[in-house]
């Protein structure tokens, strides 16, 4: 089969592999779609990402759908045939965080794309019969492709306690934003407000949903969230954008008593933040690790209608094309707010 | 100013009395719409509910909407002309259920129309201001009446922590199984099954969102939900009914793990049910007495279009005709799901 | 080595059998105490309970405590010569319910002298590493072995979110009775009342902790609870006894908005409860099943001093003597509160 | 009756006043101890806290136990004599901060000791009924004046939702992480470590019930807590010093997935912190504002002799003697954990 592999910093190429094997508890899955994650761009602009560094040739990719066509032995839910999501880490399913149901938190994770463990920028893969969520009638591979980032933007919402009536904002209106935008919108939460510096994706975020969007570029954020809640705040923020000065910008606007979420990494790692206020206001602060059974939940949000997946993904780029899909993703980070493959 | 009366079981009359003083905490309400809810026709019936016992002449009605016609002299949030709903029940402030939020369970709350206090069938009421709320612009006083009852409907999809990706089926198609429906796809629920014996609930139900309906006269309930879920059973239940069979049903159906919310009161308070079956299962049973802090919650979700709260109406009667009223809301049980008063 | 078996209805007996290969997750256990639950002695008598029906030979007991002597290839966490609590039930690790953490629920569970599955009367077994929980210096195997009972205590504590400062009743003060009131006072609950009506378990219930004890031979303990809570009733309940008449006991004594832990089975299965008045309340019921993820916290309130597990066992057996002891539980249920075997 | 001001930084003084008339609501209070908090220390020290500036003469003090003397009309529950622990907050009841229980957020509270409300550094206090919380037999006034800071110990634990089972640390052994050592031990906590650079503080922590202590002067605490947890770390932390260094310590110590609540105010408010850390293990940071709703609990552990009040007690002053204690807590810091002034 045919797989793309990071050569090196900036550059990618393509091998010839063998098939995988199916275990008992695996099925084979024939790739049709892999999303390019953020994370997946890091790797590839700078090798690295913390104490993960990729050895090439390495596959990146780990946001995919496909269809399954051949069944490991033990294998009952599914048929060959059918369309599937492929949550991408395996976990050991023993140490107290999966007892616990937290199994997000694993230390044994292997998990797609993850140095040293491959991703699925490739013709097949083979993989945990029960990691393959079966889609729908009505939701396609490229749909299932994106459950993956939707799974981070509902643990976003879960972990936020996302409810009916609250009022939000979202900073950061990248992949990540948009999801978590999608969500609170699935959960019920009707005003979402979106703050970006980049036109593009406002104007993706209002088409998704957004009540209002602002670009910090233009206005004072707090002020403008100020103006819009009559000077109450809001009850929830989603912190996507990774900077310190929207994390500042969400405890000035969180009303007493409120969850900020953060989800986003910031460079340096670190954050100078006004921690006194953040206690004046008794916040508390929920953070994002990836995600935990989330699948079956944002599959059926997909498969009734409630969130169109497709309206964030603004490029699909041939495999053969794979080198140049990385290279603008870098490059025009402006334009690009989700690229897929097509496999 | 003009009120109704319950002048004994059956008989509705009129009575002129003084417009109430407004004390420096509350406004002034016109009362525009007030519903009917089943309370007010079962004193109606029968002259009590468990203790609380009607005298005569007696204001039933507790489910209202209407317009500030003066303020008293401390309220600061609320101006003359603004269109509220009123939350019927004064709670103390200060006993250990209020100072915990569970406000619903203070023991000397006065109520409306809840013997001895009178209730608003009536032009005018003086009501605590803090229990005004506030209807915006595109939500009406005939809305803002039934916010009442979709505050019990929320309250049971709260109790029964509703989320994205459950299956639900709900119990009873009456005025509080609509809401109780309205209410769990607010808060992202897609997939709701109710169960009643009349048709034209039935009806009412699928226009206002469910996915199907089923008529336990003519299916059985239990085989059908199995059918329907591929023999998983449901995520969540709401029992409406009050019906010892449909609780059971509720048992039966009940996915392990799941929430059973107790809403309906059964006609003698007492049902044989298989509590070893709930166990095994490990059901949790929450109940439904009233609601706590659910107002603007409520009237955010019927004015983001969310919820259409005048679907539920069957019939409008004038005030005078108010002795009409109360007779067909008893005598045609299978047709009137919802009557409103027009004052 | 030699395995007691249960050979039909009130029949015990003893074979030989090969001690068990270890798997490469597994250890061996070299078992020192089993304690004789409940629902052995229900085996013992009747042959069955509900669906599960002994086919002898059969061997029974499930709360075990042991050292181990073999280590399968890739257990890494134990060594030969540790005392280890062994949690009877091997779950998927795969299913929703695994995934989420309640893992209890797992419909794959395979759980000691479970039917068709065998318990562990015998000298020893061979066992999931992961289940296999290491027992500090100061615990030894017969509290190993008493670890699976209290942990259903716990996990009844933890339904019932038991915390300081509450008021709580337990109904029945046989071993689950006991453990509860154990749970409970380690999680803070200072004042907690037991009813029963065999004197030898309420001067243990005495023995153990409780506040006060209430032979409701003796008195009404809806009255007597009243008294003792002037008036207020209590904030949680824990039912053990599995009988009609308490559990409408504690729906009477329960305050408003407070838990109800469900934990005794019913001979029928079925009870005639007051609904209504449980709606009024604000009832909720939670329900136990087993237990999940409660081993570690378990054995270190054992370890920590907080409780004090030998306080329950009245009596000891030995191998040889199981009949006896089998016997005796069924026949002695007034002076044996636990009985546990040394093999 | 003799009160004693601040007459501005570094000045205490006394005045005559009236004794305060009781409104219908109110009691009239001997007060009998009140103790001397790091925020009253704060305002002699500097004339504010943020915004809140101190207008000479001013009434410090808000910890206050006393006895009941006169009742206001209305008052039902207590009766002359009732010792009393004072909640020094009256919150508005109306607001949805405190309709929601969460009344210690409310915009509208008048707090002892906070300008322009001045304090009970006095012989009496009129207040709140409700707010009176009558203390029983076995627990004295001196404890009575210590409930305040116990509940803000509690609302720590109960934010950190602490359970038995856990491994703990606290940052800081004074009064406040001290009150949190005992409320961690009373909800079943039993490893809990203590971290400070002050040897007397430390101490005091052990008697007080610490598993043990560390002196951050002396070894690094990060090192430490991994040795004394085989490198799993922690599950709760409470970050009482309210130091930067400490907080990043707080998240290199916790375990994934595990809460951090934060207590102490920092000097200039803000710190820089590793949040990408904290991301990656999942970490939840709650924060303490006060607290909510909990005397009743606090006065029940103490009564139950689960915590010794007296113990953090290290200096008792006379009320004549103002001048002193509060010039004595202000200069001797490493041996002064608490001072009550004897009134």
């Amino acid at each position: 089969m045919k797989v793309a592999v990071m050569l090196g910093i900036g550059r990618m190429g393509f091998e010839e592999r063998p098939i995988p094997e199916v275990k008992p508890n695996e099925v084979l899955v024939k790739l049709k779609y892999v999303g390019v994650c953020g994370s997946d761009i890091h790797y590839y602009e700078t090798g690295r990402i913390g104490n993960y560094i990729v050895q090439p040739p390495f596959m990146l990719g780990h946001e995919s759908g496909g269809i399954v066509v051949k069944l490991g032995q033990n294998v009952k839910h599914l048929k060959v045939g059918d369309k599937v999501a492929l949550e991408p880490g395996k976990t050991c399913g023993h140490c107290h965080f999966c007892r616990e149901g937290k199994y997000n938190l694993c230390s044994d994770v292997v998990f797609f794309a993850t140095p040293p463990v491959d991703g699925v920028f490739a013709e097949y893969v083979a993989h945990e019969a029960d990691l393959c969520f079966k889609l729908p009638e009505n939701v396609d591979t490229l749909e299932g492709a994106l459950i993956e980032p939707l799974a981070v933007g509902f643990h976003a919402a879960n972990q936020g306690e996302a409810h009916v009536g609250q009022t939000a904002v979202i900073f950061g209106a990248g992949c990540i934003g948009l999801v978590s935008l999608m969500a609170l919108k699935a959960e019920g939460v009707n005003t979402v407000y979106v703050v970006d510096i980049m036109e593009k994706r406002l104007e993706k975020a209002l088409e998704v949903g957004a009540t209002a969007v602002i670009n910090s570029n233009m206005v004072n954020p707090v002020e403008e969230i100020n103006k819009l809640t009559a000077g109450e705040g809001v009850n929830l923020v989603i912190e996507t954008a990774g900077m310190e000065i929207t994390t500042r910008q969400a405890i000035d606007v969180a009303r007493k008593g409120s969850n900020i979420v953060l989800v986003g990494y910031s460079k340096s790692g670190e954050m100078t933040l006004p921690i006194s206020l953040a206690i004046d206001k008794e916040l508390t602060f929920k953070s994002v690790f990836r995600y935990r059974h989330i699948y079956p939940m944002a599959i059926e949000a997909v498969a009734s209608g409630k969130i169109d997946l497709r309206s964030i993904v603004t490029n699909i780029f041939d495999f053969d094309d794979i080198q140049n899909a990385m290279d603008m993703s870098v490059s025009d980070k402006s334009n690009i707010v989700k690229s897929v493959i097509k496999i």
